[in-house]
């Protein structure tokens, strides 16, 4: 997000976000390794209290999406095309102790729930990553999979982000540590989101392609839509918006996707890709970009 | 939140929070009454799905938190207040056709979960106001209950609070709308508050003071905690951070209350507050300010 702010706070220099380490996902805070217990307050799990190793040691892919019920849906879907042993039974809410998360763990696959915004994913993150780390995971992928609004695009399509962008096109995330704004990468792997996009070839009627995501703090105002309980823009105005967004090579636009991508690309978990499934195009008024009419 | 952004897609006017309307909860859209059909996407309503008068029409109190589970409670010790003469059986999440938001209704009482952070109780706010319009509601106070991070008061006290202010201690809330920032108004009614600190008074044991609110988009780096996955800035300068928070006014930091205070204003949500149960300082180390130490 933006804002005028006084020039003695700010601090727009850049992180390194190069991989460190063997594989094995990492934290950058000098204060972890000194904590006598880590309590994971928001996922109901602590170093103390629980067997973070032996529990999650063995995980290899995060999937993570706003909503529980779908997160839950998710883990009965792996579990069955994972052909494991045990029953549809044993899978049980991890977080079952909060209601801020959920979270399903089906052999070395994790499926999470995050809820909605910026704010909500990051302390989920945190924690996370955390997780992983006191868990000593290795060479984790990590993937959003969630509903987007698309931008010239048919309904139903899945669009794989090589790049998310802010309100202003940027590639970039602006983290504000205290009151000073540090400026983070939101670059994907490109190569990856290749390897998946070929994947997509082999199911029938998937349309799929790749394309940069815009991530918003505001679902109505921030996104062009007219049906808010404010709207101040003409529809001429969110319209122009929308098709500067398509010419700057954004196809959806979603409200999690730049943290996403800068605090995993910080942290080590690597390989990360995100996928956005464009339910339907939300704005109101078909902006005309895309090839069939709005539907719901 | 804050960044620099071109100066061209800057504009800083403040939007005039005068009350309008005799008592009515407004919009601020104009293509709203146009539309054919209003869909309460995250609340799993709509104007041609759902009587909304005849459902909500006599809501006079709006209370909302962060936590669903925490806002079924808070509906059922409603329920028990008011002595109302149906069953608590009676009392069903409204919103059960969605795992956004739960919502419900006891008498002239609202209580409605909002999950963690500005986006996410943007998309309720905007949804409720048009609820609250649709439904014809008049003289509606809407008080915000939630969990909050104390700076130098006793673990467990009640903050009302009388100013909402961002990340530098600024009484605004910045709103991106496309790529335009517009600067909206926090303040709350003084005089609501001391009304409100004053029935604290009839109550024992019931630690309250009126103070301001600090609003943060992040958990970890944002309020200055030592236990995140990211942590760039030192003990003292997080300590520091506190201090001249606390010298600003501010005794106690969140993540909702800056659109809750903007947007309530804006729309006639009338004689609003906010109230902070601060349950514990959450700063890993306690910042010393208090007059106690820190608990958990």
């Amino acid at each position: 997000m933006t804002s005028s702010f006084p020039a003695s706070n700010t601090s727009m220099r850049s992180e390194r976000n190069t991989y460190v380490g063997k594989g094995f996902v990492h934290v950058k805070n000098p204060y972890l390794d000194s904590m006598d217990e880590d309590v994971l307050y928001h996922l109901d799990l602590g170093t103390k209290t629980h067997n973070l190793p032996e529990m999650f040691g063995d995980v290899k892919f995060v999937c993570v999406g706003g909503s529980p019920n779908r997160m839950k849906a998710f883990a009965l879907f792996m579990h069955k095309e994972l052909r494991l042993e045990d029953s549809e039974e044993d899978i049980k809410d991890i977080c079952a102790g909060t209601d801020r998360y959920c979270m399903y763990k089906i052999g070395p696959v994790l499926s999470i729930s995050h809820g909605m915004g910026i704010p909500s994913i990051s302390i989920m993150l945190h924690e996370l990553i955390k997780l992983l780390y006191h868990a000593r995971c290795c060479d984790v992928t990590i993937i959003r999979i969630g509903t987007s609004g698309g931008i010239g695009i048919a309904p139903g399509s899945v669009v794989i982000t090589d790049r998310a962008v802010d309100s202003f096109f940027k590639p970039q995330f602006e983290q504000v540590i205290l009151d000073n704004v540090v400026t983070r990468s939101t670059e994907l792997d490109k190569e990856l989101a290749e390897e998946l996009f070929n994947c997509s070839k082999e199911i029938p009627d998937f349309p799929t392609l790749i394309g940069h995501t815009m991530c918003t703090y505001d679902f109505y105002e921030g996104q062009g839509r007219l049906d808010g309980a404010l709207c101040s823009f003409s529809r001429e105005k969110g319209l122009d918006y929308l098709k500067r967004a398509y010419n700057a090579g954004i196809r959806n636009i979603e409200m999690e996707s730049t943290v996403f991508a800068a605090m995993c690309r910080l942290c080590g978990l690597k390989d990360f890709k995100r996928v956005s499934t464009c339910l339907y195009c939300y704005f109101p008024s078909c902006c005309g970009l895309c090839d069939t009419s709005q539907q719901t």
